[in-house]
């Protein structure tokens, strides 16, 4: 890309990974400089709802948005969909996909996280994540066949088996998508589906821990569980998987037979975090110090889920979105004041506006700051934030009628099956 | 399906394929019976705007419906997502891919068409169609993915490749993706790409006659020519393409490189329909008599793309939605009464309300009866019969505020690349 490795008197900033992290540092970056981002994908994703795409209640496009037309209004920064190969800190340049290497001055690493099966690759084949676009649609495909198949089949073994979800996790994303699934197969297919008994159809939550939510108050923690169970839950806390084979979960001394097994349970950087080679923990993150640059290099620094920050307390910034979001604030601060040759030390400071989770229609629990919500006003809470950081005001109008539709209609617009179930279950 | 073999009193009526003339004919069947439809797929797709999809206007959902809901408040009718393998008209049965066998005592076979490479099937792989939701959302990821690539690329020649699409076919479908693909290229993506020059992006539309829209009137077809290039579209006529390599269209004395190779040229009756054992045309159609039945089987209806239906005048029934939903209502009404015991026959007579075809953003032509309309008036009319015929309120909403949005800001929803490009060409 020959024009863009010109020399050029401007200096490169190099940013990996159009998340939150990354695209809010393009945005709010100023200063005399050019910015390249890369991203393996054309868009951003809106996260926090991609259980809503994977249940069949929005559509792909509603919670994306193109990188290129969010930054259409500013001029420095080039999109380039391309894979980064290789990170060369001694060269201070990066290596794509495509054969291009780019140098940078700075570079910004946001390039985020993956499911991780904590050393049990094998799992990967046999359950569904939920982290990209691909996933949650594979995710919704899925479902909706398993519920087209128990409703053509006579084997009642076979129909409780295609009837039967598991979701292994009870983080934020399991709690969503339990909730929203037991939402979906209880209610919503009660009146698509003539033959089947949806009542009959099982969603079970299976969280290693003693509640879900674990990074929530106590008392939010036992009413998100109580919230779940509400909804037809079967709430499993305490047990870890300790195998899956295909259609069938094990966990405790239980064994679980599901068509439809869905994994949520862990978070890793991804593994071009190791091309930084700096001091990476458990989970794959990079320690960082309080600048969020890498201890032997001020031209690298590192975003959101590919960041290990420790706060003053000791505690470790959470892998959430709003966390994300100010760190990329930050280090655009940080980059345009060293663009202005200030040169003085700034150190990052997380500040905890809350965390909030929905469950279902009008269950959620949230703790804002001191207060702890749970029910209705969480939920209301939960929709308002949501919405507000929705990217795009069409992307809001169509995802307000999606909700308002769903809420009085007990229906979900994207119940459509595309694409090929890639199980090769015996369920199919 | 024990369930459904189980004897009863009241005939069945099976159902075959829930486009317009199949779930047309669900919704409008009266009398004491119980009906079973059958699709390959879960859902009713809106097919006039199935173009919108593949270049990036409107999502998947919004142009599709679950048919479990649409007749969610039909109790006597039973969907089933599966396959038809064979057809025993002498068992008056059916077979289905799961093994189940379906009695009927009348059989709508309504099972539509499929792309027709006119015995050239090697051009399959080398060119993307345009029938289902999967095919809309290959083409679509193919052009957002060939133009990323151009943007990246320094090889000049390989920037024209990826930057040229033809579309081969000058029917509603190949004017309407022309069109649509003209405006994506030049216009939307001229703000979404800062190193390539989208003006120099190329849409070629190759058809054999000798003008586009070979059902319309003289005047409209050269208008519609003259429209598509006012968009900048080079229209090719009384040319047939006469090779296709990967990457790579022959037509008359030319060559054209492209990575965008999209057939719109023709259509067939699906292989299933040979089942019927009647006599065919060369697009597999089924002649049939004026009332839809087969010559040798009254109990056997064929409707929609599937039939060959003779009108007065000695022209065939056009292969439009209109003409599929006047079948679908005139087999109900044909049904009903034989339910009731009534045997006067009956004759099915084509009511020709008109044609249209969009182009692009206020151009399209119409012919409403007399009438003949093009360009904002023609647009006007085409846009409010659409919205007034998709079906569910929500996507109503959902559809006008995306046009609306693409109208005033020249941007398109959907611009979102997922699932894998399954494009094997030098290109990729």
């Amino acid at each position: 890309m020959n024009r863009k490795n010109k020399a050029t008197e401007r200096p490169h900033v190099v940013v990996i990974g159009g998340g939150f992290a990354g695209l809010t540092f393009c945005k709010r970056l100023r200063g005399n400089c050019r910015v390249t981002l890369i991203d393996k994908q054309n868009h951003h994703l809106f996260q926090p709802l991609l259980y809503q795409v994977a249940t069949a209640g929005l559509s792909a496009a509603e919670i994306a948005q193109p990188l290129r037309s969010i930054l259409q209004n500013r001029p420095n920064v080039t999109c380039i969909m391309d894979e980064v190969t290789a990170i060369d800190r001694s060269a201070r340049s990066i290596h794509l996909a495509d054969g291009d290497e780019l140098h940078y001055n700075w570079l910004v690493f946001a390039a985020g996280g993956r499911t991780s099966y904590f050393g049990h690759d094998q799992w990967a084949g046999r359950t569904l994540g939920l982290k990209t676009i691909d996933d949650a649609l594979a995710l919704r495909r899925r479902i909706l066949s398993s519920f087209e198949r128990a409703e053509i089949t006579d084997d009642q073994e076979q129909r409780r088996k295609l009837m039967t979800m598991v979701v292994v996790g009870g983080g934020p994303t399991g709690v969503e998508l339990a909730g929203a699934l037991a939402e979906l197969a209880k209610v919503i297919f009660r009146r698509d589906f003539r033959r089947i008994d949806t009542a009959q159809a099982q969603v079970l939550l299976i969280e290693g821990s003693d509640g879900v939510l674990e990074s929530f108050p106590r008392k939010l923690r036992d009413s998100a569980a109580d919230q779940l169970r509400k909804l037809g839950v079967q709430v499993h806390l305490g047990h870890r998987v300790t195998a899956i084979e295909n259609d069938q979960v094990r966990f405790g001394d239980r064994i679980v037979e599901s068509a439809n097994i869905f994994w949520t349970a862990g978070i890793e950087a991804v593994p071009l975090t190791a091309q930084l080679g700096g001091e990476q923990d458990r989970a794959g993150r990079v320690v960082v110090r309080s600048d969020l640059t890498l201890p032997d290099d001020d031209r690298v620094l590192v975003l959101g889920d590919a960041a290990r920050v420790q706060r003053g307390d000791g505690s470790l910034v959470p892998g959430i979105a709003p966390a994300a979001i100010q760190m990329g604030k930050f280090a655009a601060r940080l980059i345009s004041a060293r663009l202005r040759g200030e040169l003085a030390p700034m150190n990052f400071v997380y500040r905890d506006k809350g965390i909030m989770a929905t469950i279902g229609r009008k269950a959620a629990v949230a703790r804002i700051g001191r207060w702890q919500l749970s029910g209705p006003p969480a939920w209301l809470g939960w929709l308002f934030i949501h919405l507000l950081f929705l990217i795009g005001l069409r992307s809001k109008i169509i995802v307000v009628t999606q909700w308002v539709w769903a809420y009085l209609r007990y229906q979900r617009g994207a119940r459509i099956i595309f694409g090929q179930d890639s199980e090769k279950s015996s369920a199919s």
